[in-house]
Formats: structure tokens, C-alpha cells, sequence
């Protein structure tokens, strides 16, 4: 069993503790409101005081803190990094932007530890259940020494060298816009043009249009619910992610371009908080509906 | 059993009309070439001569012509509407413009005939297999008459009255085409920023970001295999036909709106016989690669 520094016990992070905890590996957890590790415990964690404490002479960090920011502090300033095994293998499953992934891999190189950058999706159900989409960039070899980690908290891929997990994930939220704006138009479309748009859905799910986030998203549409979910502020944050990381590989992206547009228009009119399927509501207000 | 026109005989129809025919309905075919009908003969099929003969005093005429003014000349100017069994129901079944099937219901209803407007989406496989998602727009009551057929071909939904069978067959197609162009910009994006974009494909699959096109599509761009399919120059078609419908609802769809350019341009620049999936060789094109 390994000895694992869990960085980062918010609403995902704790059941990931958890279910490696309870495979019976032992596990450091730190958070920086104690309150949210300590519910570890119970599953035999043990509770450090700061970062480096956690990571002391471990194999392994996990590190599933909010944004590359806090990762960068916490791993570099902070000393988590610097404290682990030698050999040691930061592992960080935050989402952070390629470039902030790369520069934390360079920082880790240099002191003599491993990095791997596997961020996920699947949210917090996912997290529980133990099937997370998890998206690794890193070292064939490291990515095998961590895949009994990653197996007890969903499915691994190894998408490429350091950065590439931040990359994949980036694309799979791109995607996820672009069709949430796609079954909007299609639906709008649907019930201006005279038809009934939740039996439009009906009878076209299990085609070639079919989609997560027809199924999903598209419900949501029809029922007006447009609790969060996943804010709108927080799409329009990967929208734009996305778009700078196209722009410094050169590539003019269109419908991304759009999509990152149209997410910034409905967060100026004040739908920032509003599920990232409200993006109906922005092409209604764009059309002067509702 | 039923007896029903079924006029034309193409790849689907083919198929349709052999399993209404297997099924124990009383099934006269028809076809502009005579021997894409003949093959029906073996499954207990009668052939006609003409579309009027076929459909003389039958009680369900089934319309599976190539486009929208085939349908018009067929049922209207060539008399198979109007010779249909009093109370006979027309079933279009083609894919064409929503008005085209509103002006269709309206001629049928001055000859005492009933309208459905059903197209459908699956396929060769689909039509064959009996498993075609089917778009029906009617009067309820005439399409309870003919869900017994609509059972032998697939799964039927009631999508809104007549027309609105139409215009949920072009927000499947609209779906389609803005889901190839965002598959396509995220997997152009993984390579170009050095990961794997088989591998990213595969990590995105199963969750939020999963589509068929995603699956299938998806598939046919990494392997760079754009043999059709499902030619752009129909897709085109398909993407004119929805922007046009939604101008006449007064709608501006801009993702909708920028695929359909994407297209213009593919076939523009003489991709219009490659599969829609090609719409990456486009996106490469417009990036100077390749």
C-alpha cells in the first residue's frame, strides 16, 4: 500500500481520499479549511497541518485544489513537492491551463520529482462512484506506477507528455460547450418553427444527433431548469482557456470562437451563475424572446 | 393487412418496403427505373406501372422519392394522391423542406386525403434492421392509422402537425453538422498541441462530452478515412434548408449560421463528394496545414 498526499478534500477531492483510503493506502489528507479533511478520518486518513507535512516522504501527491494558482503555491512555494519520496510523483487532477501544467512539470523535474497532470470528468457523482474520466499527460513509466491510484478512482488515458491531460480535458470542455449551444439552436429552432421541442428530443435521441448533452443539458432546456450545475461563469472560463491555448498553437478555431462569445454575452447579462445550459436563454434574449 | 403504395424504391426504400411486404401487407410498388422495384416481387410485392396505378383505392401511400419536387410530381401532378381509397392517408417519408410538406398537406386535404410528413434517420442499417428513427407530423388520429407500419420500419414520434415531421429531420441534420465541426476543432486542437488525439478521443468518450458523431465521426477523422457516407454537398444542402427555415421564423442561429459557411466553403473548394466528416480537411485548410 502506498503512502499518498491528498492536497485539496473540497466536494470531489473528499471522495477521492476517500476511496483510496478505503482501499487501504495511507493517506495524508490537507485542506486548507481543516474542517473538510477531517471528515477522513473516519476512513483512516490522518489530517496534516500544511502541505509539505502531508507530503512528507510520500510516493505520492495528489493534488485536487481549485486552480493552477493555488497548485503552484501550495506545490512550489509551500514545499508539498519538494517534501515528497525521492522519486516521488505530483499528481494533479485540478483542471490548470497547459502551460501551467508544462511550467509545474519543468519545476518538479528540477527537484528530482515526477509530475503527471490527469485532470477529470464526471463530477462529483463520478468522484464517488470511482468513475471519474481521468485524462493523464506524463511518463509512460510514472503513468504505470500511479495507474492503481487512478483505477480506484475511474478510467485512465494516457493522452501524451506533461500538460496533454490539461489539454484533453480542455477539448472535452470546448466540446461540451459547442453542443450545449448546438441542441439550444436546434431547440429554439424546434419550438419557434411550430413543432414540440421536448418530442423533437425524444425522437431523435439514439441517432446520429445524439449526445451526453442532448440527454442532459437538453432536459434541462425544456423543464427552464437552470440551477448549476456547471456555472456559466465557469464555462466561459474554459471557453477562453481553450480559445488563448488554440491562438498560441496558431489555430484559428471558428466555432469555439463563437461558442466563447456567445458564453460572454450571457455572463454580461447577468447569467453567470446560471447553469451552462441557460445558454437558450442568452440565444432567446439575442432574438428578443422570453 | 393493409394495402399500401410505396413509391420509390431506392436504397431505403428498398428495404422499407420489403419488410411492410414480409410483415403480410399488400404492397404495390413503385420506381422510376422499374427494376429497382422488381426485387421486391420475391417478397410478395406487386409492381406497378405507374405511381396512380399503385396507389388506386390503397389505403396508405408511402413516399420515399428523392427530394421535394419529385414528391410534389409524383402525389400531385402525376394523380397518385388523388387516387388513393377515400379517407387514404399520404405518408411522406423523404427528407424535404418543411414548407414544401405544409403546402403538400394542404393539397392533399382539398383532394379529401389525410397528410403525415415522417422522415427518418438511421440509415441503410436502419431501414434494413426495421430500427429508423421516425419523425411524424400529423393529426394525432391519422397517425395512430399508421403506427402499425410505422412499427414494422422503426420507432415513430409525434413530433407537432403536418410539416413539423420535416423540421425535426432538420434539427437532426443541423445537430449533426455543428457536432462534426466542434468534434473536428477539439481533435485538430489535441494534435496540434502535441497530445494524442486517438488517445484524447478515447479518454472523452463516456462522458459529458460523448456524441455519436463523437464515436463514429470522430473515427473517421483520425483515420483520415472521409470516403462517404454522408457527402458534404447534402449537408450543405441540409444546413441551407435550416438556416432559410429559421430566417422565416425570424431567428438568427449563429453557430447554425457559421457551419453552414463552413460548408459553403468545403464544397467551395471541391470537397462536396467527401464525407461531411472531411469538414477537418476544411478546418486544416483554413489553417494552412496539410
Amino acid at each position: 500500500m502506498a503512502e499518498i498526499a491528498f492536497l485539496g478534500t473540497g466536494i470531489m477531492g473528499v471522495q477521492m481520499a476517500r476511496r483510496l483510503a478505503q482501499a487501504g493506502h495511507k493517506v495524508r489528507a490537507w485542506n486548507r479549511s481543516r474542517d473538510k479533511a477531517a471528515r477522513l478520518a473516519e476512513f483512516g486518513a490522518t489530517i496534516a497541518d500544511t502541505p509539505a507535512e502531508a507530503a512528507r516522504d510520500a510516493e505520492f501527491l495528489i493534488c485536487m485544489l481549485s486552480d493552477g494558482p493555488t497548485c503552484d503555491d501550495v506545490l512550489l512555494n509551500q514545499g508539498a513537492a519538494a517534501a515528497l519520496a525521492k522519486d516521488g510523483i505530483v499528481i494533479v487532477m485540478s483542471s490548470i491551463p497547459v502551460d501551467t501544467a508544462q511550467a509545474e512539470a519543468k519545476a518538479c523535474a528540477a527537484l528530482g520529482k515526477h509530475y503527471i497532470d490527469a485532470p477529470v470528468s464526471g463530477g462529483e457523482a463520478g468522484a464517488r462512484d470511482g468513475t471519474l474520466a481521468i485524462m493523464a499527460g506524463g511518463d509512460t513509466a510514472e503513468i504505470a506506477r500511479a495507474k492503481p491510484l487512478f483505477e480506484i478512482m475511474g478510467r485512465v488515458t494516457h493522452v501524451g507528455p506533461a500538460g496533454m491531460g490539461s489539454l484533453a480535458k480542455l477539448c472535452n470542455q470546448m466540446i461540451v460547450a459547442n453542443t450545449i449551444a448546438t441542441v439550444a439552436e436546434a431547440l429554439l429552432l424546434a419550438k419557434r418553427g411550430g413543432a414540440d421541442p421536448a418530442a423533437v428530443r425524444q425522437a431523435i435521441i439514439g441517432g446520429f444527433a445524439d449526445s451526453t448533452i442532448l440527454r442532459m443539458h437538453g432536459e434541462r432546456i425544456l423543464k427552464g431548469d437552470f440551477k448549476p450545475g456547471g456555472p456559466a461563469k465557469h464555462q466561459l472560463k474554459d471557453c477562453r482557456t481553450a480559445i488563448a491555448t488554440a491562438e498560441r498553437a496558431g489555430l484559428d478555431l471558428p466555432v469555439s470562437a463563437l461558442v466563447r462569445q456567445l458564453y460572454e454575452d450571457m455572463v454580461a447579462h447577468g447569467d453567470g451563475e446560471v447553469d451552462h445550459s441557460g445558454l437558450y436563454r442568452e440565444l432567446e434574449r439575442r432574438n428578443g424572446i422570453g
